[in-house]
């Protein structure tokens, strides 16, 4: 069994709300050393696949199916053995 | 400047309503090599930091003071160089 980790986050140029939301507060709270936060979404996906190849193939076609809006999102993924 | 990824997820036994709404989608679009998946928040922050044990010592603070909600969620994150 495989585990892919996900990460989509809004493309170059694309407003982040959530992200410009928590600015402030960080700011706010005093963490002056953070400069930038983007936000994303973070998917947890086991597969039952016998290479990473295969996971990663599966993965693909998961994103662009499902899980990724492609006019608005970049995705990045890793896979790691369970 | 440093950069951390922050992922965070329902803490086990915590339902996730976002990953039960897309498994059977999944399924249903003939994904069977896909055992589970699990939803979750991704940050990537922009850190201003010496070393990785400063920049460490941010991401902890600011989990644990804004992005993550310790009575539900549990949280990883990695540190890199920009």
């Amino acid at each position: 069994m495989l585990v892919a980790k996900i990460f989509t986050f809004p493309k170059a140029g694309v407003l982040d709300p959530q992200g410009s939301a928590i600015k402030p507060v960080i700011s706010n709270l005093g963490f002056t050393n953070v400069k930038d936060i983007q936000t994303g979404k973070y998917f947890e996906v086991k597969i039952d696949a016998c290479d990473v190849a295969e996971a990663r193939k599966t993965v693909q076609e998961l994103c662009s199916k499902v899980l990724v809006n492609p006019v608005v999102e970049d995705y990045e993924f890793e896979i790691l053995e369970a």
